[in-house]
């Protein structure tokens, strides 16, 4: 009896204290909340990334800016060091803007809105003209076989399912045409691609993105058109109109050059060989400004230092703000990072990444094991004000991911996506788009957990 | 323990039955959610709403239109039933646009960005001339007295209170100033009051509102002036530049005019004298499309029948859609139909309003007694999938509240706050604030809702 009276008031005391300690936690984040809604910096920053900076894929003269810039907003947000890191990018153009039309057979000629995608090779010269075949999917395309497809352009029009409830199942889902899609209509004689943009509502903005070439395949060119565009053109081809199609684009890859990520820190007071890193992505596509993908990554990052250092906040563990380089087309930065931790004399407990846009926070995805994860899991209730109550499992994010082989747990921002995939890489990712609260709601849930890890380990 | 076997196998049966339930139920709101998402209504609803008819204040012409136009998209959406709710409403009019300046001691006028609140008296036709006095709160205001208050314009400058995660709590917080102040500042002697527009960001757009005038004290003039307005006028009046300020507004009451509400049923194959309600407001302010106050609500309540309808889905209670009328300035629409509800032969069991903006979802918030409450709760599991995870105590609509006296459950649809108070009752409440993808969401966890409160009761 007197054990077990004794074991009742270990347990009791346990809850007593977890109870307290979550308490003060509990209070500093609501510090950290009012801080960033009263004071926060991430708004007025993520305006100048985008009106001043403006677009800045890997290698062009807007990264360059960037970098700097973002150099000296943490370097304002208060950072104890402020330093880059050298990386090696890939440097692709666009070039002149594209060319897209089919030749009707009553002999009008119809535009096509077309925009060339990440890392593809341009067209020759005079550009490139034949018969134009539709398929819906990759066993449409398999079915035609070499000799139907040889010396065509292939039009992928697989509508992005609007079924899904998250927008990025839905992009995952359609994705491979764009990635896969050039190499394999390649594989059977293919001359180029069209593919319909990856968003779920109807209009005219084609949206670009990365296409990777498969080792071995020829590499054809490779353009995105607007899922108006994509509609029209499907009509057009079932009603028998279309003679031929002519592509005209103007991009290439030219020779690697240096560029950095970015990296501000704020020195852990107790224990600062123990590294957090939170971030987003600093480049961005070439056609917008790359608000939600992903300044607001970036900006969030930075306003976690400034909070901190606002609030004088002295995290006992080293907290990193990184600005990673070229998500985009490479990830180059995101590996950077993953080989230079590996030669620090450091333990990288933490890494955490904003690339989902600047939208609402829902909660966080993790990829971590099991101890880190009950750890992560017995904070949850700490968000619940917040509206962070999804804590699944999986996520992280593209450029934290060669932490994960150092036993970093990982953890993604989860926002809402029901709007990211509308404007995702294409011209109307811009600060216009992003909503002030919105942003900072998810700047506070990123601090918190942060904090949070800052105070406990993993 | 033949017993303690027997109460297992009871057990694990009403788990795999309650189980296999769910299930089933499961894979029918899946199929909502599909039918919803592919063949949706609801945005291209709201654009004719929107675009088409616009601005609705009760009693205008477009309230009328409105009320032709949703019972026109109702039977479209395949109701069985629909009809017109007569009621009797108020009929306020802005007139022509409003003026206000303040006259600088330099000689100089500033311009003022004001509108008047709702239900408010105009000016005399020559308007109102006075000092200006700024305060941040009533407790100022009762500290300066009916010595200083005499004659003067008040201005309540009291800023929205960001730190709030919700706005709507930071709406409550601020918005007696709208609703009370110019009844407050009257008693005190004041010609007119300004009152802050009620919105998180700083812009040039003021938003309206009713206001409410107290019994027995003097209905003095009252607008509302944008964020930056405020601030602008604020720093005059602190650098002490204003000589006095001129307001001139032209709003009335008119007497009432015979209006609405829209009423669509699908008719209960069971059980039909037990009524779902499920509704928006119709009227909206005038200076505006209503897009997310409460087109969205109106539109996602008709979307429940079409839907229903084009999956065959016969209901075992009666499920009607809602458009109230006047929710904005009288709430006799809501009145009336609570009203109604007492002489029908019918039971209310629970009604449900959506009229917190066409926002992705967040969850639901309840008035309804424990009984209610712990059937609606066991339901829970059934939204996860939707992001509808916050099931909250407290909740429903102005409109439904006169139902709570019968007994009726009421539920108030909760999507994401950040982004509504930006645009409540401003010019840029239009349907191009709306994204389909969050409409759609909010209509499918409301059509989930209704789905199994019509399967099962309450």
């Amino acid at each position: 009896m007197r054990r077990v009276v004794c074991m009742f008031f270990i347990l009791l005391m346990s809850f007593v204290s977890v109870s307290a300690q979550q308490n003060q936690d509990s209070l500093m984040i609501k510090r950290i909340s009012d801080e960033i809604f009263m004071n926060g910096k991430a708004y007025e920053n993520l305006r100048f990334l985008c009106k001043k900076v403006g677009p800045r894929l890997s290698g062009s003269a807007g990264a360059a800016l960037a970098v700097e810039q973002t150099a000296r907003m943490l370097r304002e947000a208060g950072a104890d060091t402020v330093y880059l890191q050298p990386c090696m990018v890939p440097r692709w153009e666009r070039g002149a803007k594209e060319i897209g039309r089919a030749s009707l057979n009553n002999g009008q000629t119809m535009p096509l809105n077309i925009v060339a995608l990440g890392n593809a090779v341009g067209t020759p010269v005079g550009g490139i003209s034949a018969q134009v075949i539709e398929v819906k999917s990759f066993k449409e395309l398999e079915a035609l076989g070499a000799d139907k497809v040889k010396g065509k352009i292939i039009f992928y029009n697989y509508r992005m399912d609007p079924r899904f409830i998250s927008t990025f199942a839905a992009y995952g889902d359609a994705g491979v045409y764009r990635s896969s899609g050039p190499s394999r209509a390649a594989a059977l004689g293919a001359v180029a691609v069209i593919v319909r943009t990856l968003s779920p509502v109807l209009d005219d903005n084609p949206h670009t993105g990365a296409t990777k070439y498969e080792e071995g395949k020829p590499k054809i060119p490779a353009v995105a058109i607007s899922t108006n565009g994509a509609v029209e053109l499907s009509k057009a081809i079932a009603d028998g109109k279309i003679g031929s199609v002519y592509l005209k684009t103007n991009c290439k890859m030219l020779e690697d050059v240096l560029s950095y990520n970015v990296i501000g820190e704020i020195r852990g007071a107790e224990v600062p060989a123990e590294v957090i890193t939170v971030g987003g992505h600093l480049d961005s596509w070439d056609l917008a400004e790359g608000a939600h993908d992903d300044g607001t990554g970036c900006m969030q990052s930075i306003e976690i230092i400034r909070a901190m250092k606002a609030l004088a906040i002295r995290p006992k563990r080293t907290i990193r703000a990184v600005m990673f380089m070229n998500e985009e087309n490479g990830l180059r930065g995101g590996t950077k990072y993953g080989e230079v931790a590996k030669t620090e004399n450091k333990k990288f407990i933490m890494a955490m990444e904003s690339d989902a846009g600047g939208f609402t926070p829902r909660g966080f995805g993790f990829s971590a094991d099991a101890r880190q994860k009950a750890k992560i899991m017995s904070w949850k209730p700490l968000f619940h004000p917040y509206g962070a109550l999804e804590f699944n499992e999986g996520g992280g994010g593209a450029d934290i991911g060669p932490l994960r082989p150092l036993g970093t747990a990982l953890i993604g921002l989860n926002p809402d996506s029901q709007r990211y995939m509308d404007l995702h890489h294409a011209r109307t990712d811009v600060f216009e788009a992003v909503s002030e609260r919105e942003l900072n709601l998810g700047t506070v849930v990123m601090a918190a957990m942060v904090y949070l890890v800052s105070q406990y380990g993993l």
